[in-house]
């Protein structure tokens, strides 16, 4: 059966339990209010709860910021310091002196280029501790950076390079920045995932590629992504519910229809969607008009949690500075 | 009521002619069909034909290339070539020593970036013409171009700096490039279109923005727009449609939730749906996710295209010669 | 005779009083002196002083920054701040509602894209007053913005845009922003002049290009400008200066040769130096290797600087957050 | 004892032999003229050879092409066809199946982004042999292409991060792709240089970097180079040469100055220049102002080039076609 499509572990919590509050058996889900955002800790505890919400063992933590896609300033950096204490709280636990930082994505496609932006605007200090001979710094610590591109770009498997490298510089901890997807629209530029599970490829049809993880590449990967799409056969999901939802609770009509869908378990109505759209639309995806600026801002606000995060210097006054 | 939105002048008589080859009175269409592509010219002959097309009177010619977004580079060089001929025949009977071309358009909105993109690319000359006080040459158009930018990024509304400068170089002619949204998935990037009519802005609510056209400037305004977007509510609309119709040939389900919504009005319906989306998504937009790369090779098609219909010395050997 | 090209008012100045503090006839000049940074402040005061330091009459203030092409975050705010102040006080008289931010320089040349860079990340705030049909704000100023290109990219001259433009919206003010040359390759990236005098094309042969003054506009223009480049006749001068100066203290050799070149005048002897490298070398610039890299840091130092200087809500704390 | 910092080997030969024709020991020496430029090949036989023009063992063709900075198009095609055909010439003997092609340079400097810009349009095949499981293609080499960076974007050493990518993928030859940097103003985007003898990171002072060559990574490595800076060290130099030579032949007059320059070896003179330059400026380098443009133009010409000349199926025809 195929799996319905997302990113995110609260999305696959969601979809089965939509309304009831209900635990699933092995996974632990706590929730932080806070006035202008919310932190979901999803812990998946066991393989049952793996199995259960399709999602490998660990903890994925959701930040949660509504007003995140508008323009106001102070929440920027209020949300960069909120994602840098998660952050931290996460790799707490390990030896994390030397730390790679991974932009995936595809440079070339603005709704793709979050991992690469945030590369682009990272603080990097590896070379000054190479060019002063150091192994350790009380403020910085030892941070190289690199966006591998996509297999499209280079012809070159993003793990080849990735491997490639840790084997070289033989960091303490990874950690991956990418561009999500998301199955709902609201959450699109809103959320931020951080989770210590790595970086698992699309389990689509016979993709065989490896993943980062601790497995395939032994050591932590720490993962942060936002979702930035929806896809398109998702949307039109979302809105035909919505539209049958309102229909029926105006007056008795389409209730037939309606019936006939309810029959159906969610996953084949979303297949029945997808097989009608996918003649007429292979690659589309549903996104802001302004995803460029908006993944501009976004980039700044992980690349201010990141330096916040681990460079035992950087705090909240410096939230801005070492922003290229 | 609320007009459905679309640029492509060609699917406004889709929408009332769907199956039906019935010809709109005030309103003439020729088709040629060639090998890749195929060539239809709408003229919106008077009053009559423009209240049913909600169209203005002129002539619009739209170029369809169902393969141009795969990466051909034949076909693409073909249609440069079929593009500048068509643009050609439509300025045939118009003064054109000097030309200015406009880049209408957002260049930080991927989607919006046709028209400044087409700008940077398209061969400028005007500035020999000054250098040397010349007045005329054989071989070369006297050209001048800009991108305006929208009136987020600078401010000033876009017919202000285009009429600035229209009062200041006083061309014969002005050529406005910009991206267009079109109703139907299968159109973007695959279909040209050149008119007569100049550029009118969204005719949405309130909007007095003053147009790019004959009336408003005092020249001959032609404008070439792209589709690159196709609005959420439009796919969801067409694919509930097909959904429908798919659902209603396989059972006899469905029917009277179909029968509901063939009694609305096809401009209800489509409300209906916008009323859905509009709390949770306000600006979103539907798109191939490579519009970026899309947009790149779009605007190399156009410039070539421009510099071979407008100078003279200029021919069909010197396809991608005068790109930058 | 020629004249030693030079767009720094203080370096002017410099050329005739290289040592001795003696002043000018018709001009004043004060210097400020903080920690990391001094601020000179020329006015020409005459006719007489004018033509003796060959810049129109009017006020230019210069903030030299030793350092400001390192990386010290905190420098960068502070001459941010530093600058808005000086600005804040030069258009202290003018009317100011209404201001008009012109970006010149070819964005496709590095070191002559600071004006477009700054216009990209300063906050434009005319499309607000006019969709919510106000005239005047408390906190913010009605800002438009632009970056009219330059005559090689569109074909238009850049006088002919800003005057459109003026024309059409009335600013209060015009502001504009330009990569300037330097003498000194220690000024680049290091210096920051603002003047009340407007921009004034190259005074080269036969340039009879229009300025954008208040002559020419008939609004009050300053300019704000950053040295970014050095002429290569200029630098091959001053460092054959400094090695006969270095060879004649070290011994008696050189002084022949060295009292040939002192019978010169100084302009002679740039003349001969530029007829030397003319023939191999017409458009080359001396700029540091890292300056589109520079050039990104002095755009936000500008915009900056800007937004606190015309924003009455706008202030110290806010540096940093309205930068795109 | 420094060396004078060049990256061309031609210039090296001319270094010790400016007028004179006669042979270097250990180094042949072939020119050819075509009517739009000439072809030098220059062998290094043996260690004699290699120790007079400090360059590796191996061999270095120069295409120099004088008017190659001009926007001439069809010279462009010209010398992309040339620069194949030497190309193909030189990797004639070695097994080419795989190839894997880096741009080497920091993206963000203009003058340093031709290896980047490269990669940017170089066609990328590899993809398709890993999705369709083929070992051999009749029309395409199995082509892949990767920008690493610099240090100081990613605090990785360029070497580390290609020899973890060839250690993975198993390439049959490499190809570097570098911007260099030239003794003279004039060659200057008008020289290509192709080498078999790898990238030899600058010799400077205590630079104990790993090169790119077949000793460090265990494959051939063929090196394409384009000057596009002077060394403002050495710009001083020769415009010195020149005035004080143009003196020299119109009087008598600096002959005392003259004799103590030609008494120094040209080496101290050249540390001479640089210890006067060296306080006040460090990073410098001069350019051609519009180094942007033509790093464009060029790196067109070098993809177009490595297109034609690695893949079977590509030709002359084909020249801009697969470019991005």
């Amino acid at each position: 059966m195929k799996h319905i499509y997302t990113d995110l572990a609260v999305e696959s919590k969601e979809i089965y339990n939509p309304e009831k509050k209900k635990e699933i058996e092995g996974v632990s889900v706590e929730v932080a209010d806070e006035k202008n955002y919310s932190v979901t800790t999803v812990k998946v505890l066991n393989q049952k709860g793996s199995q259960k919400i399709r999602k490998p063992l660990g903890t994925y933590v959701t930040i949660d910021v509504p007003n995140l896609d508008k323009t106001d300033e102070d929440l920027k950096d209020e949300i960069s310091i909120a994602f840098a204490k998660e952050l931290k709280a996460l790799i707490k636990e390990y030896k994390k002196n030397k730390i790679l930082i991974i932009g995936l994505g595809n440079w070339n496609i603005s709704s793709d280029s979050l991992g690469p932006k945030v590369i682009d605007k990272v603080l990097v200090t590896r070379q000054y501790f190479i060019n002063y001979n150091k192994e350790f710094d009380e403020t910085m610590a030892n941070v190289a950076a690199i966006s591998p591109g996509v297999m499209g770009l280079t012809g070159i498997e993003t793990f080849d390079i990735v491997k490639g490298i840790v084997d070289k510089i033989q960091p303490d901890i990874l950690i991956a920045v990418d561009a999500l997807s998301s199955r709902k629209m609201d959450r699109i530029s809103t959320t931020i995932q951080i989770s210590d599970v790595g970086i698992s490829p699309g389990s689509g049809v016979g993709n065989t590629r490896a993943g980062l993880t601790k497995e395939t590449l032994g050591l932590p990967v720490i993962a942060i992504g936002i979702p930035t799409v929806v896809n398109a056969a998702t949307m039109v999901n979302d809105t035909m519910d919505l539209i049958i939802h309102s229909m029926k609770e105006q007056a008795e009509i389409g209730s037939e229809f309606y019936s006939l869908l309810e029959g159906l378990s969610k996953e084949d109505k979303y297949k029945l969607i997808e097989e009608v759209l996918s003649p007429f639309m292979g690659n589309v995806i549903v996104t802001p008009k302004d995803i460029d600026v908006l993944i501009d801002d976004l980039s700044i606000i992980v690349a201010n949690g990141l330096n916040i995060a681990i460079h035992p210097g950087i705090d909240i006054a410096d939230v801005n500075r070492y922003i290229r």
